[in-house]
């Protein structure tokens, strides 16, 4: 049985989960009341750096990312944050689509997954 | 090679695809007619149950779930269901957004990514 | 710790990334500007088997799909397409949402997860 490892397991989801050597990330957004997506994006993903750091990986390691925006005319401003972090030659693979998210001021949230160091 | 095993592989789908310790399900949804999203999400948890028993896993090893909602209103019916559903200690990754199905009935559509015993 | 292999890494995203076994693709959608659900769904199709084939995969091999419609009632004329195209009794699990994609003329968006033979 291969082991699974949960971060802040709460009762209804788990922020990343570890299993062979793949980390699956909840889906990230805004927490600290950022109302531009320019700031909600890189609220998420400081928050992404930080879950990465504590599975034992990071930016440069990621292998797929999909991005839900809440309005598509929010893409310019999000891709230029993204674009500000991204591992230079480590880009993951990439989805950007619109849809509504959880609460009303969420512009932006994105779902990671990626590899973690055995 | 590694082998890949598949459930009910069918002209355009499978229900569930199993390669290298990860079973991958496709998106469940409501089957025998309930209306309410509480009676919906409830017949899709039972069906990701049924698929995750057929592949040697169960929902305490559910790395990551997709939740797809018609309309955002009823992210706390599908929500109440859920946690009452989920293992204890062992939520997986989620990610809930709203996104119109491929029938007009459905409210709720969940997709499961889960270790598998090897 | 295990590689990674990039295909096409760019600033914001790489087409594939390749990890354990594991090929994740980049979302994939029309390229050279049909405007018919039908043909965009042939080209992106063409999109995932030119990639599949650079990392040692095929349509054979494909795990999930998740297939965002930019409307639903491109349903039936995706899934056409699809039957004709997936390996037969080797189809992927699936899940289909409606969701706007990053260009206003794009009407289908698929990624791809697949097995890579090692």
């Amino acid at each position: 049985m291969t082991a699974i490892q949960r971060i802040d397991p709460g009762p209804i989801l788990s922020e990343a989960v570890v299993h062979n050597g793949v980390a699956y990330l909840a889906g990230q957004v805004s927490t600290s009341g950022a109302r531009e997506v320019g700031g909600q994006t890189r609220e998420v993903l400081a928050a992404i750096d930080a879950l990465l750091a504590r599975v034992g990986s990071d930016k440069s390691r990621i292998l797929r990312a999909q991005v839900f925006l809440a309005d598509m005319a929010d893409y310019n401003g999000m891709n230029a944050v993204w674009e500000q972090w991204v591992a230079p030659g480590q880009a993951p693979a990439r989805a950007t689509v619109q849809a509504a998210l959880a609460k009303p001021q969420w512009k932006v949230e994105i779902v990671v997954t990626a590899a973690v160091d055995r």
